[in-house]
């Protein structure tokens, strides 16, 4: 059994980890870490684990050294960004294995970190070897890595659909636009008005716009799909549900290409991947047929009125677009069926 | 007093109609008609407006004739399409001012209904008078029309945002993308499967995409706008709010158009329509602010990273998305406050 | 005009205050106070009333002294219990009538108010010259009162359908079981993370079992209404809408009671009262019906079975379990039409 | 593997069914029937099922020789009440062993069944043999049973709390009162008006005062605990969540019973039971920490003031109140451990 700890799980990602990590043959649950929680066992915490197999863990209080003395050799790190670089260098220096939920590490240029994030890169040395945990795009590099930066929410609903067609240079990355929707668990569990059921409950808004930080991680690897700098438009919203995101991408594919093209592309990239569910160009994904899944669904459509296409995905934000995700990335890299707790 | 009828009042839109027309002091409502309801109160049909002022109206049966033999002037229409022209012609025959919620009337263009539709446009030649019922634009015309086409809910959302810049050419039309979040009551209180509670909550979807219906209304008052005929890409989305629509539009501006002109365009048109409410560059729209009221909250955005404009709109569908503005055109017509009943 | 002021107004009764005084013709509202918002508008704080009558209206600071000098005649205090004591007093020592929303003045025995609210009376000088602001049942001593103590959410709901039978001694008092569910605005808009959307979407929960506050309420009310000391067991759910509380009670007749002389009592008691609506032996309460209005929906049914009768009602829980209430002891003090600003 | 068939299988239960069956290592699922959806695959019918394990089996008929003819071993029949018995009959006679969800066999007094369904018992020498698939309560009798009446979901919410204590004779069983809070999934997939999105969102309702059918159930269960007639007063109320029932029941201890000795008796009862969580004297049961669980939560508190007993508990309607507990009583029938596939 790999020896695992969870660093920072009092929010909804570390909670969901639990959740996936109870039922995963290969791992121990070493470790659960809090500040706020030390102490309390983990059916204390979160009720809903009374009577599953770590519901009697105590947290413990999040020191690397008390980490490190548990025998953990994997670390997930659920810390808000620039909390959990502090984390990840000893921890790396320990030699265990670190997943990182946060941004930290994902963003390969500094100049892009502190342009999104507004201020400095926290550990740029570690920017540099960590692997984007995206295992549909970089299954190789994730099962050696030493350190996993795995993907926010709204960047996995946004580069499974978009990779595979600019990688083939089958779209036309100027005219790409990014609408996404999405529960509210993804703005945390953080006590505050903006995110009090009143405040959400029948209402639907669109937020961070034109420049949400998740741009900064979009735009690298569409870039990197692309070979050439890619910019593209993107638009958040807050909708009334707790877990899913909806993601509505339009762009004009390039000079001859058509619904064929792009149908062939999707089947070549993803028909084996065990995650992607490809619904063709008349399904429809809806995020209650992927929530509580790490299942991501995509359509798409050719528009022959605009000459455009319209690319749809679901996904569940906890899971493939956070603690699922992160998981995967665990069975890649300890050589287990990658689907492992996640079926 | 003006003598009032509504007939079709047995869905959303109808018993909207009935709740704002209650609380109208120039209304005198004579009639209510509905097939299913015909001889039942209002109060049995709807509990919620016992105590009210028609709480003991009784439904009659939709025939001209009985809604002619009730002395009404003015009738608002609130039947599915196809259905609505069958009433349509004998009341406006009769010298009768209809105000019709239906899509019968907006298509001017037979052929666009056609292909939208899929059936011939029902009575082309009423078409061919109706007025399209948006008073912040046609205004004038509909002060003296005896037929009103009210505009449909997401062509509302999207032309009060559109149509002022695309009237001065501040947009390039071709790059215009809409993407719309609905809530559920849109759909009609019809007894499908696919808009029962546990099918809607917890779940957000796309659908209709490329081509839904409103597309058809909403080029037409584009191409209006521009004085050339304008194709744009719109998605409509289903998410799990009773009421109101959030719409978010991308366009690129065109050659030497910046926010400020944008800004000033907006406030040209709209700095005293008491109810559309710039929100200005910095301000979001959230239905939440906008349900239960006529307003429609508008506010936008330049992304200087991909030059486009992110235009955002917020109404409730069911009022200025369809009663509400129904009943705006209604004070129009009647020369009455164009506010009345409705702030 | 009356000039009126509301303390206390960035919570949800006083935003809904607001909302109804906005629509009042017989007031001016003179200021609106809050600590944290002096010096911004109204459409600022609350964008939803944006083009409306206050919209420009700017927040004061909560002094009593700038309170006095607006010239108010009658303010409402929508403050935290303890606070609402400390803007009484002076105010009330200043000659201004007060209508307090919170529980300060509600309790008459000092004794009971320490019991349940676990700290000393805060004015019980005070409470002993409040008049308890149910129109229903103290509509004469309101009229002159200089200080109304509105009634809790859950009392409303509970003493509007035991009153009339408990004073007519049609019930016995020890068999009274109260269970009530309540929207979250109930819990105020306190930044909280029990109160979070994804805590309180898709969950259900009892709780303060089995002793709320709101009990010293209810048990003062309904054995003012026995004559003699009633004491019940009460039980409050909080459920995933916004607003609204239905209550579901449980007694056992009196002997010689049955479901004719309770329908009578109802009829006698609230046959004329405006916002008591006596939906009889076969309708259902729902929330849905009564929320957004001043309505408090009753219904009752006798089971054979076991003997016992059920009564149902439906209320919103922000106007008529709170600013609705409210203002409808305004407009009993003033001598106006009950109604107004209610319907 | 045991073969196993579920018929019936269109409906949010029959859905749950194959949720959980998927992840069942014992079993190989046979046959999914339905009338309207025989030929099409279960991801076709359920797209979130795409991907797993009986995404591509297709539905067949629901004819009795058909299903016979799949060879299954266990047939669970998800069947509206009536229509269960059709089958039931001739799938005992070829010796299969039937698990129904419906209530056709739960009542075992054929009288008692016409009163509460207004129709004659379908097969009451069937409802003879049947065992009550409560495994807390009827484990031994299930392990060896050919026909399990498997319990409705409110009669499991209210007989789990109730039957130990009543079984003691620690209630005053005539002082029972029993309010249940359910979501809209306990409606079934069926498309009415009622269950409409619009209808159910914002709303809170009881409904079936005072006579809902599953006091049927309720009272024939805790007469079998008591010994004696047990009649109680039951109010369910419909809210709006996906799934959860909480049960909220007021009770009077006999004479000489106190916490102590109810906490010591729901010990005895459940201290091994793997789905029945004890919160104990301050927990508090929330249905979001069961919903997708088979566990039932359930606490208890004393009111001093009045001499009451409040029992509180927590379900998924469609898992221990349906689905699960079915299969529970599968693993108990086929010898596995009794949380396979549960946890």
């Amino acid at each position: 059994l790999e020896p695992v700890a969870v660093v920072g799980a009092s929010g909804y990602s570390g909670e969901e980890l639990v959740r996936l990590l109870s039922r995963h043959p290969g791992v121990d649950l070493v470790a659960l870490t809090s500040r706020q929680l030390a102490g309390q066992t983990v059916e204390t915490v979160f009720p809903k684990f009374a009577g599953l197999r770590y519901s009697q863990l105590a947290f413990i209080e999040s020191s690397v050294d008390k980490i490190v003395a548990t025998g953990a050799r994997t670390v997930f790190l659920a810390l808000p960004h620039g909390v959990a670089a502090e984390y990840a260098k000893p921890l790396v220096d320990a030699k265990l294995r670190v997943i990182d939920l946060s941004a930290d590490f994902r963003i390969k240029d500094a100049a892009v970190y502190q342009e999104f994030y507004g201020e400095a890169a926290h550990a740029p040395e570690l920017a540099a070897i960590s692997v984007y945990g995206l295992p549909e795009i970089y299954r190789e590099q994730i099962r050696n890595a030493q350190l996993v930066a795995s993907p926010g929410c709204y960047p996995t609903s946004a580069i499974v659909p978009l990779y595979p067609l600019l990688k083939r240079r089958m779209l036309k990355p100027e005219s790409i636009i990014i609408n996404s929707l999405s529960g509210v668990s993804g703005a945390g569990r953080t006590a505050k008005v903006d995110y009090l059921y009143v405040e959400c409950n029948e209402s639907v808004r669109a937020y961070s716009v034109p420049k949400h930080r998740h741009l900064a991680e979009i735009e690298q690897e569409l870039s990197n799909a692309y070979g050439e700098d890619v910019t593209v438009s993107f638009v958040p919203h807050l909708i009334p549900v707790n877990r899913g995101i909806a993601t509505t991408i339009h762009a004009t594919p390039a000079d001859g290409i058509g619904l064929a093209e792009i149908s062939q592309a999707y089947k070549e990239a993803y028909a084996n991947e065990p995650f992607v569910r490809l619904l063709g160009e008349k399904g429809t994904p809806d995020t209650k047929n992927v929530t509580f899944t790490n299942f991501i669904d995509v359509a798409w459509r050719h528009d022959p009125r605009t000459g455009r296409m319209v690319l749809l995905s679901a996904e569940d934000n906890l899971v493939k677009g956070a603690a699922g995700q992160a998981v995967q990335s665990l069975n890649v890299m300890c050589g287990w069926p990658e689907t492992t707790a996640l079926l």
